[in-house]
């Protein structure tokens, strides 16, 4: 080709322009000599003179050297494309390389921009972890509101309270005098029915209040607050756009409507919905940076990392965060994503140390200390314990999902604020009489997983002691069970009982929600009566043949709170399948490093036993029943189609949408982006030979033409439009002014032929992130395959696949 | 089209095969009435009937309906295509899902067929923790056996001896009358200048016995045994084939040297190769399943779940190993293979365990146990060690890589025996007179990495004791140095010298050689140099400003112990450039869970630094050294070319070799077959239009036209070779009898147009694993992009992208 005509593409602002074109003109057979052409066109067409025209940015027709305004954003509820957005990246990345050459300026310029990943990274970092301090503080404080309050300082918790008092004992670290139930602060009684009653009462009265609270503000501000957000931010991560859902107003409504959820009692945890806020911060420190702010692909690197920092603060688990956001939440996770998620989690954890809410110094939530391994004939109570939590989670999915399905049909869903009043007036109730439902989950999981040591005076350790023991403290033997234990048995079996129906009703309604800790809370329950069981049975039958070995009399052989803590593991694994991430949570979170393997039995047992009721975790459940369009790795695909029975246009249908490479006018154009809603149209040589030259997106289109309209004189309806590269041949000069727009023609679409397998389509649109496939048979164009045609192959009684018109837009301000 | 002609293909045994063919004639003009010209075939072609040949399989030319031989498999030294074994599994699969509907037998067979996968992951992680344990044990007695003998039993090493003698005190564990140095067993005298020359002398000709065997091994039964295997690993992985890399006879002699070469005392390691090893018995295991053995893609998922055995038992970090399998070693990892090769850790980790070669029933392989938390000020000595390890990354991958050069081309690789012999002399010779380098290496790691408790008798722990402490044993303030700790200093900073320098000389051997433990060693010297500077300086000066907070006199805060874990985990991650997996491991592999800021602090910083002189760690080092075609996911992919610029052929080359779909005669095909090399070639309409219908192995090719000479009556060297769905018209009876190759023909080649930018190019390689890619223009084939290419562009300046003529090919059984 001509030099002129190479200069006006080597400022090339799109992925599909560059500066080498048509290298071989032998064999591409275009070997047309464009440059008389080019001068003659020069004559007929503006009133610059042709020097004007060659200096700066060049070619006369194409000068749209700027971006458009909205280039290279997508609209709502659109599917990025991850190829583009990575070259629009290395783009921007060659460009800088070349400037920082320079000067210093633009050498230090480029320097910030290399590190400003590991800047956003730390922002982030930051900013989760207080975020997840003032959380747990906040919770600390109002959940204790519920019972009483402390007088030497309206602002303490319980434990903050006793803690700064003088007389508390060790053995009641619980009770002070500064510290007043309701009852005893209104009517000087803290005995009695009248008391008791009182209390009650007040702790129904400030969950409802809580919970109204915490949905009205949802409801109002910020309806995409609702819920753990972790399906949509799995959406989010495989490409989908959802603008606000990240947003700013999300973060504050999320942040303080979650303190509200926890603290009302309610069967929910707060480590999911962390999740969600720190991905508002990862989007919140995006927009600080172009790198990240303008391209969608960039963006949902840092926001993989942002989920990584949210678990880590969640559990205090820093490797457990990042391979949670590996296995479960991202979908393009590479090297580099690791490395920084490992940086965000590592500042998140460490800020949260620093805030130091739970007053111990330590990452790690739940840290238990167990004094003796594990026996190789316990792994069959735990892998009964996994059969358990592969049940519940297939029970917890196929209940709330029915639920949630219903919800969406019925009439229920039209009284969101009511739905949340009943389930809370429900759970206070249901919740106080019993000790174990009656606080917080997480200290219930903390009292369940702890192992009874000599000064422990929780009700679960009521052994009868052996009046004649010198030991250490540390080393208690196996001991008969007393009563106590026993009344706490029947508590926490009804405790599990509630649990697991309150909580299949209560994930999903229109307040942040997450499920870990009562999923957790299920399993830990279950886990600590197995353990009682096994336990006593070991006490009270050394000599069966199964416990002879390895449990002589007077030995401290079954320790309960591990069982606790493998039914914990085995729920949560049931519900969610994760299982690397999952283990390393869980021993992240208590710090039993000795006890990988019981855990992993576990985890695998219960992973395999949910999977044979239906391989979709909740979360993945989630994303089907909202019909959002996400491709899901684990699904296998085992239909025997091909490329060809997928595409559109389908036989019955009018032949596809495309534009010709130079016989095309203005005003077809026009028609065509108003008679359709298609994102793009593939472009062709001609209608006859169909032969496939390029892809042009409806967006760019639109603008470009608007553009050309304003800004180039003589484009007018009954302009060609030329996508070729050599210059259109104008027949006489009085013929309208042409509109070249090949700038915007993606000249590399992706192809594939019409009798791929669609098992390789799904492949390919799952690997590379494609948004849309132009079907061929040698060469010719014969359809086309967008994500959504792939979605709904694959789900065929699925039927809607756009966003749910339950959740309504977000206000304005909230993008 | 026509039924008969569908009826041909529905049993398709290739992956371009499909039922479904041209179901679009009106857009894809095909519209041609083929069922007259089968009919006019049927009647002058062979001596069958017309019924005879439309019963069962069908058509005449289609007579190829049993899989060639060898079709599926690939040459050595070639790469696979992922796509294509994703299909060709996903086929295999479908056909026994559908047989599974047929009786309960092939129920029954499916469900195995659905498990195997677990079973493969079983066996292996039996099997490869029987090894490693075999291997700990037999190390540990050889080791020992340089020093000395045990006297009541030959086959007890030193530690066993002592343990089952009743003599042995608390104190001195390592001495006992049973366990008898060499001088002392010959000459009766332990002591004195004699018996110290004597025991040196024997401890060399011990270590040249060790490491002559070793390479003498390797050399003669089976050269791919040496080194680390991890490269080659990664390559494989990646899709390249080396037959017998994997062999029986590599996993055989491989753990045999591995124990000579690490027992030697040279400065090397056993994990790396212990990777290897558990990819023997990965490989060894697929080929009890077709499922595995066949399928060149399906393997690969057992090998990389194989690699995370090696790794959870050569550490005792199951997690640990996942995750070094995911970030150091695997290419394409899908989250079924994440859950793989958590279960073969877990299993290999649990036989380890069973086999217990430690003696303390604990997974992990230097248990620490630190009594005091750290403080914020450590951070800085901390980071210290990190730049320090990433240096020594650097410093290491630049020197060993160079040396690996030198020795690649120069006389050097000419007598690999001599030079292992050479240098285990001299390391031998250097490492007897210091009390740091004679033991083993993970006997030096451990000593630094312990805390020094009361009861330590180790010279590193010579401090000067306070008379008056009644302390309790755990609990031991801060003391100044000894004499026993400055002479260790001085024995360890000479040990840290010796084995910087050696280490780079090692590893690349022909023996099997690891470098995690001397890195880890380097980083634990150094480590504990810094922690008892740390330390003795806090003591001195409690009123420095820097820690007056956190260090008041008579407490225990710097724990010198840890200082040489983060240096072990900072020097480890400066030469593998490992972040998470390096982190988990450390931290699996000294149950120090609360130290995960300073390690992760430390791994980042290594990595930042070493990054910094070079992105490449060593294993890509190596990898490039040998010219192995290997994709790595991290490079960064800046050039501005497109595919035009690097598709073959350039354009001084001869034109691209094509077959034509119905033009080409079998003496064509043979001649371009005997004359050229390429693996493949692209199936086009006419050399006149060039429209790209397909492409079609040169491996398949052969073996059709092989066989259809042989089996197929009127098949000469003038027939016509036709890739067309309907039948080829014959203009007269007398013509030679055609030849239809269709169902070798891959309908779906993958293409990109000669406008793709190189980056997207390389994208689609990497993620799709794909061998080969046509660029076309319009649908006109212009060239093709092999893999090879591909990675020339990526490295101008490597020129051979062969494998290494130095590495011999292995014995004839070694496959």
């Amino acid at each position: 080709m001509s030099g002129e005509l190479q200069f006006h593409t080597s400022h090339g602002h799109y992925w599909a322009s560059y500066s080498v074109e048509n290298r071989r003109p032998d064999l591409a057979g275009f070997a047309v000599s464009s440059t008389s052409v080019y001068v003659c066109l020069l004559e007929g067409s503006t009133g610059a003179t042709p020097s004007e025209e060659m200096n700066g940015t060049g070619n006369l027709m194409d000068f749209l050297d700027e971006p458009f305004p909205d280039v290279g954003t997508y609209e709502d509820f659109h599917t990025i494309d991850w190829l583009r957005e990575k070259s629009r990246d290395t783009d921007r990345h060659r460009k800088i390389t070349t400037k920082s050459k320079e000067s210093y300026w633009e050498l230090i310029k480029s320097l910030l921009d290399a590190w400003s990943g590991w800047v956003v990274m730390l922002l982030i970092g930051m900013l989760t972890g207080t975020l997840a301090g003032v959380i747990d503080l906040a919770v600390d404080w109002m959940t204790d509101l519920k019972e009483g309050v402390c007088l030497s300082a309206l602002y303490y918790s319980r434990e903050q309270c006793c803690w700064t008092s003088n007389e508390t004992t060790f053995e009641d670290r619980d009770k002070c005098p500064q510290w007043q139930k309701w009852a005893e602060l209104m009517t000087g009684h803290s005995e009695g029915a009248g008391a008791y009653v009182l209390n009650y009462f007040l702790y129904v009265l400030w969950a409802l209040l809580f919970s109204f609270l915490a949905v009205s503000l949802v409801r109002v501000f910020a309806p995409y607050a609702c819920g753990s957000g972790i399906p949509e931010i799995k959406t989010i991560l495989s490409g989908f756009i959802i603008r606000g859902y990240l947003g700013k107003w999300t973060l504050l409504i999320k942040t303080v409507t979650l303190v509200l959820a926890v603290s009302s009692g309610l069967s929910l945890g707060k480590e999911g919905p962390l999740v969600h806020v720190a991905c508002c911060c990862g989007n919140l420190f995006c927009s600080l940076f172009s790198k990240y702010s303008k391209n969608e692909g960039k963006r949902r690197e840092v926001l993989s990392a942002a989920a990584a920092a949210g678990v880590s603060v969640a559990f205090g688990a820093p490797i457990g965060g990042v391979l949670f956001s590996l296995e479960e939440v991202s979908y393009y996770f590479p090297l580099k994503t690791l490395w920084r998620s490992f940086f965000a989690a590592l500042v998140a954890a460490f800020t949260l140390r620093a805030i130091n809410p739970f007053g111990n110094s330590r990452l790690v939530l739940f840290y238990v200390e167990y004094h003796t391994p594990w026996y190789m004939a316990e792994l069959v109570p735990f892998i009964l314990l996994g059969v358990f939590g592969g049940l519940w989670g297939a029970l917890f999915i196929r209940g709330n999902i029915a639920w949630c399905r219903r919800r969406k049909t019925t009439l229920l869903g039209k009284y969101p604020v009511l739905e949340v009043i009943v389930i809370t007036g429900i759970t206070a109730v249901l919740a106080f009489p019993n000790p174990y439902t009656r606080r917080s989950t997480s200290e219930l999981i903390s009292e369940l997983f702890n192992d009874c040591g000599a000064l422990e005076s929780s009700q679960l350790c009521d052994y009868v002691n052996n009046p004649n023991m010198s030991r250490p403290v540390d080393d208690i033997p196996d001991r008969p069970a007393g009563p106590g234990v026993y009344s706490a048995l029947w508590q926490l079996a009804l405790a599990l009982i509630f649990k697991i129906v309150i909580t299949i009703f209560t994930f999903g309604m229109k307040i942040p929600s997450g499920l870990f800790i009562p999923s957790m809370a299920v399993g830990a329950i279950a886990g600590r009566i197995v353990g009682i069981a096994v336990e006593q049975m070991a006490y009270h039958h050394h000599d069966w043949i199964i416990f002879k070995n390895w449990c002589r009399p007077g030995a401290d052989c079954v320790t309960p709170g591990l069982y606790a803590m493998v039914g914990a593991a085995a729920c949560l694994g049931g519900v969610t399948r994760m299982t690397v991430s999952l283990v390393v949570i869980m021993f992240e979170l208590t710090g039993g490093l000795e006890y990988i393997v019981p855990l992993m039995a576990a985890a695998v047992t219960s992973k395999w036993v949910a999977d044979a009721f239906g391989k979709e975790g909740i979360y993945e459940s989630h994303i089907q029943l909202n019909g959002y369009p996400y491709l899901d790795v684990r699904d296998e695909f085992t239909h025997r189609t091909l490329a060809t029975d997928v595409m559109r246009p389908r036989r019955s249908e009018p032949p596809l949408a495309v534009l010709t490479q130079d016989s095309t006018t203005v005003e077809d154009v026009e028609t065509l982006i108003k008679d359709t809603d298609y994102n793009g149209f593939p472009v062709v040589v001609s209608r006859e030979s169909e032969r496939l030259i390029g892809f042009v997106q409806r967006r760019e289109l639109t603008v470009a033409i608007k553009t050309a309209r304003q800004k180039q004189d003589g484009v007018v309806s009954s302009s060609v439009v030329y996508f070729t590269e050599d210059n259109p041949q104008v027949a006489e000069a009085c013929d309208p002014q042409p509109l070249k727009l090949r700038r915007i023609l993606n000249l590399s679409p992706f192809t594939v032929t019409d009798h791929t397998p669609m098992e390789t389509v799904v492949d390919i649109f799952r690997k590379l992130g494609l948004r849309q496939c132009l079907v061929t048979r040698s060469g010719r164009l014969l359809g086309i395959i967008t994500k959504k045609d792939v979605l709904r192959h694959m789900w065929p009684k699925k039927t809607k696949l756009y966003y749910p018109k339950d959740l309504s837009a977000p206000p304005s301000d909230c993008k």
